[in-house]
């Protein structure tokens, strides 16, 4: 675990500069926002290379005009989070680095067959993100809370998502079963790579423990958080008419 | 021939409100303006999807993320046209459909083997494109002038490219070799792909002739259109250190 950990301590080196928050001080905090910004960073670069493909199984060109504008949605966010974390005295392409193993590895493991599965993982894989670094961001200074929750306000692709999923599903209901099975696989493959980042980036998961001036999770908070997270995934899957 | 103009007709075939400048009265001008933003807006919607196939190439995050960019600035425009054409009577889908095949063979027999061949196509590509649509849009009403140069305004990716591959080529001196045949294939296959388009769509090629009080263009003067399009061709090839 030490080398991934040093290589963070290594993105943010030259330190943040006088002008940020108290709880900079803290170079643990400070290790552990540079990790979470580059992760949201690299997981919407991530998420626009993968609606890219889908874009490319759209049936019609409405469609496709459709998911290419939500592809670029996550990547007109990407350039702010470098920008922030160039002001946090890190390197951009280093904070992010960490993170490419395993969102790609997510996305081998939950390669859409075809545009509904895609439509499908757009949608669960985005909000289950979104859900999750919300939870994260109530502990964090003001900036880096308003910069995440106004980063991930746009990536909703809800009302195009259920409105074509639940036609479809009505047309061929063999669909629903097969898209319901999708939607558990991804929930399994989220929860697995989360795990394997959180057994890699000890700033991170110190962040979630809170500090000595700043509040955390204990175990029991933790457990609560994932319960409100698969709670929503449920409701999302619901939203789509799928078992979840 | 008739196939395809007709379904230029078909999808302007409400008309334009009344609102709309004097020279939308014509209906052949009109099937004209369909044509040149569907064209256009399927152009960007296409490069949109071969930009994000670059950016799967890149050799760093940082380069990745600029292709992402680039990629999401073409698609930002095409919902612009897609308005613009609903506003004129026609069905956006139908207007964009026609330039599918053309546009699709012209990324088909022009795959970049690697990240350089994608930048220079990048680069050169929708240069060229763009210096196309300009030299009409001169012809046109004052509105769709403005929204065809304003749209194509942001998609240069002139200073990124020509730092990346003006590095390589000092580097590997062989490469430029190789990137200048590549530039020579783009333009033929450019050529050979517009003559395509130019024999298919009447209300195109008719709108370049000019009408009763419109002006347009004879033979000579679409000779000297080529010309300029090839020199300025010629000059981002020597921007890019490459011989055209």
């Amino acid at each position: 675990m030490e080398p991934a950990a040093s290589a963070a301590a290594s993105g943010a080196a030259s330190g943040a500069s006088a002008a940020m928050p108290e709880a900079f001080a803290d170079p643990q905090y400070l290790a552990a926002v540079v990790d979470l910004l580059g992760a949201i960073g690299y997981g919407q670069l991530s998420a626009f290379e993968r609606l890219a493909e889908d874009a490319a199984m759209a049936p019609s060109i409405a469609d496709k005009v459709a998911v290419a504008t939500l592809a670029a949605r996550e990547v007109n966010n990407v350039t702010r989070l470098r920008e922030r974390l160039g002001e946090l005295g890190a390197d951009p392409d280093e904070a992010m680095a960490p993170f490419k193993a395993p969102l790609e590895a997510f996305h081998a493991h939950t390669k859409p067959r075809d545009w509904w599965e895609g439509l499908v993982k757009a949608f669960v894989g985005d909000a289950l993100a979104t859900d999750f670094y919300r939870e994260i961001a109530a502990f964090l200074d003001v900036d880096t809370r308003e910069l995440i929750i106004d980063t991930l306000r746009d990536t909703g692709h809800a009302e195009f998502v259920v409105d074509r999923v639940t036609t479809a599903i009505a047309a061929d209901p063999r669909l629903g079963g097969r898209l319901a099975l999708w939607g558990r696989r991804l929930m399994g493959e989220a929860l697995t790579q989360a795990q394997r980042v959180a057994a890699e980036r000890d700033a991170l998961v110190a962040l979630l423990s809170g500090g000595v001036d700043r509040p955390g999770m204990d175990l029991a908070a933790v457990g609560r958080m994932f319960a409100r997270l698969t709670e929503r995934h449920a409701q999302r899957m619901a939203d789509l008419g799928l078992d979840s």
